[in-house]
């Protein structure tokens, strides 16, 4: 069936497609405030969907949730020497309130490392109240200039840890368990996305911390989107807010801290990562619609039939939605379902019914079988396995075969055009102005086996791309 | 045991003794800047239990949840008269962003009616789009005179529903299913507070809106806390944003709307509604933790059958938590879980599991039975239950005799002291000044069979209180 192309192709405008996607899919529209964003029923469906995945991987670090306040006094964000001049020309600032002027002004939290240092320094008395393991989902605002939907918005929601550590070396396996055991795996296993993690060069670096690590994902368009961040922050914002206790031997030592967060952005990665000129592609363990019972007409009782079967998919652990608007078309509810991205759709009409059977869809292969009623649960269940795994290998064959190992800076440019180019990270160590000129950025260093940089050593390799 | 007063008893200063619960109970603290609040762990794990079980309920009615930004443009508050002025002098005002002044300041949200009905203008189009069910929980910012930790804070947490219909009948019938299937369902079923539905009078209505309904709590110390409202906004916001839509006949008409909210204020009421002089009393359906397994000594191997035992009850489902802290003092541990209103403990030590038992205390009535280990997950799910409704009747019984039928405004003024005055409407219609100068207020409206009062006519009933 041949379609008017209802969204931008991505051959044609990257960018505007992506617009496109997140406009007929319904995912979220433009604030009326400069930067700021409407997140939409479907696409807040997705990021409830996330936020239920993330937040059980954190509580199974043994993480607990809190909330600290939207407004930070603005004498706290100077307390920290790295971290106020990295954030200084991002912050929105309240100046007025309950109609008068305020005494001092009140940043909206970029982040909340320092109201949460100020009260971890209460809570922290004894070792025994280490490890401190905080999380929050909150919103957060960093004025944002060339604002993108999802990518870079000023109000953004996330989740932000914050822990304290007796050494280094639990803040540091802590960190790492972060890394990997909640964003790596939830990143691969329920977004269906392949990640590279590494390590952060000193230069890109969130402000105030020793280390920070990241998973970096590759879109479709070849382009890099950091999708998550892990920090070791050393002694530095422990010293500045006093995070102190009593060891075994009753010496005061000063606590080690970590922070770690992902945010609303990781939706402009899914859409990015699995998206096609059709619309979104959504992985099964994150649509928040699986599959969707499509009634073509209501004739000879397909009506109820068609609301059974969506029963009974509903109680075989399907998430499910019949769609029984026989007042509209078909092909325009069968498009929209494609936007949306729905893994799965199931056609019921009263031809096939009479021949206890429908026809079953895959939305990213876009493939059809005709399947017997009586097995129709097991076949759904079979192919949302299908397509979760599916989408994965598509975007790690995407993925690697826009990795391109390189030797010098030549090959770094051309290979940076299309995807990550992996090149020694010597080659590129002094060249910052020379890849800034090709709109290219470290995104992280891996060791030599593939793992995350313990340091920024010679023999350590790095990925460069062009990045959102 | 006796033991010393940890925190301040009611009768002795009711004030202080929820003050003392809050920071004993770490439930929470006060933030850095004025009116601000820290949720502490123990305190979010609580509301999040209420965020599910609120969350659950709101979309059962069908409603979708959504995000609208932080910073609303402050003309748009102004574009509805009644809604402008009441909000006015509560507003926090962000006037600068980037480093640089704004060209309009920028209001945080204080509530979301105008930005929403902003967006609803632009989703509504047909009565196929009707009705628009939209929730969101957000934070929200008041500015706070009088700041008092879950009952009055500059930011707090809430959800706040937004819906548009095509007729004012199922407007209004929307607003009563979220009163009473929502709302005083959650209430009752779940913080096992009773409460009193009814209208509040037209003084007491929400900005713009045509009808408020409440639902209203008796606090321990006699006083009223409105817990919940439901507004029926009439075709004000409507017409204010011109959500307006095609009817069957292809004629322009103007939408009805709604809007309703719970906050962390709830947090505020379960304290005070079920505390005692030893601390928080939670009901098990909202409580983290339902029970402690508590290791009196690690003796004869009994941590490993104390963690056996916790293990067992979390298989039956129960939220448990094992306190195997063992190297401090028991009966300060056993103190602290009170404080924290874990509505039952197992106590475990050597001597018991020596004779297959274990000592189970209810946290409400402070009783202890001894409880043979083959039948203790049977045993647990009873006190459980047993709890929850005696939770309810208790505060159902002091609700009922603290409520008094009254007919003239001495009678009022004496029964408002300590509970509620119900009296018929015109005795106290005209009685504003007289009840301000007793700090009392009309809580709400009740018809003559107990319902929402449908008008502020002369046959209805006022519950008159002192109130938070």
């Amino acid at each position: 069936m041949a379609k008017a192309p209802i969204i931008t192709p991505q051959a044609q405008d990257f960018p505007r497609w992506y617009q496109d996607v997140l406009a007929k899919a319904e995912l979220a529209d433009n604030g009326p405030a400069r930067g700021t964003m409407v997140i939409r029923p479907y696409g807040y469906a997705i990021w409830e969907r996330m936020v239920a995945e993330v937040d059980a991987r954190i509580k199974a670090t043994g993480a607990e949730n809190a909330y600290f306040p939207l407004f930070i006094p603005e004498s706290y964000l100077q307390r920290e020497a790295e971290h106020v001049q990295g954030f200084s020309p991002e912050l929105a600032v309240v100046t007025h309130g309950g109609g008068k002027e305020l005494e001092e002004p009140l940043v909206v939290r970029p982040t909340s490392e320092t109201v949460i240092g100020e009260f971890m320094a209460k809570w922290v008395q004894s070792h025994r109240d280490l490890p401190l393991l905080l999380n929050q989902w909150a919103n957060v605002v960093r004025w944002e200039l060339r604002p993108r939907l999802f990518l870079r918005t000023t109000e953004f929601l996330w989740q932000e840890g914050h822990t304290a550590h007796a050494t280094e070396a639990d803040a540091a396996a802590y960190a790492r368990r972060i890394l990997h055991d909640v964003y790596e795996d939830f990143m691969v296993s329920v977004l269906a996305i392949p990640v590279v993690v590494g390590r952060k060069t000193s230069d890109e670096r969130f402000a105030g911390a020793t280390n920070t690590m990241t998973c970096e994902a590759l879109m479709a368009d070849g382009k890099a989107l950091q999708m998550g961040t892990s920090h070791e922050l050393g002694q530095n914002f422990a010293r500045a807010f006093g995070i102190a206790f009593q060891d075994e031997s009753g010496t005061e030592q000063t606590a080690w801290t970590t922070s770690w967060g992902v945010s609303t952005r990781m939706m402009g990665g899914l859409v990015m990562a699995h998206g096609d000129d059709a619309g979104l592609r959504l992985p099964p363990n994150v649509a928040p619609i699986q599959c969707v019972v499509l009634l073509i007409r209501d004739e000879s009782g397909a009506g109820e039939r068609a609301a059974l079967i969506a029963e009974a998919l509903r109680t075989a652990g399907v998430r499910v939605r019949l769609d029984d608007r026989v007042d509209q078309s078909f092909g325009r509810r069968a498009t929209e379902w494609e936007l949306k991205g729905v893994p799965v759709r199931v056609e019921v009409g009263p031809r096939d019914l009479a021949e206890e059977q429908a026809v079953v869809v895959r939305r990213d292969t876009n493939t059809k079988s005709t399947v017997p009623l009586a097995g129709l649960a097991a076949a759904v269940a079979d192919l949302l396995g299908a397509v979760q795994s599916s989408l994965l290998d598509e975007a790690r064959a995407r993925r690697d075969t826009a990795t391109v190992d390189v030797s010098d800076l030549d090959g770094v440019v051309a290979a940076g055009r299309s995807g990550f180019a992996r090149v020694p990270w010597p080659v590129v160590r002094d060249e910052g102005a020379a890849l800034r000129a090709e709109a290219l950025t470290v995104r992280c260093l891996q060791s030599v086996d593939g793992g995350v940089a313990s340091d920024e050593g010679d023999d350590t390799a790095a990925y460069v791309a062009r990045a959102y």
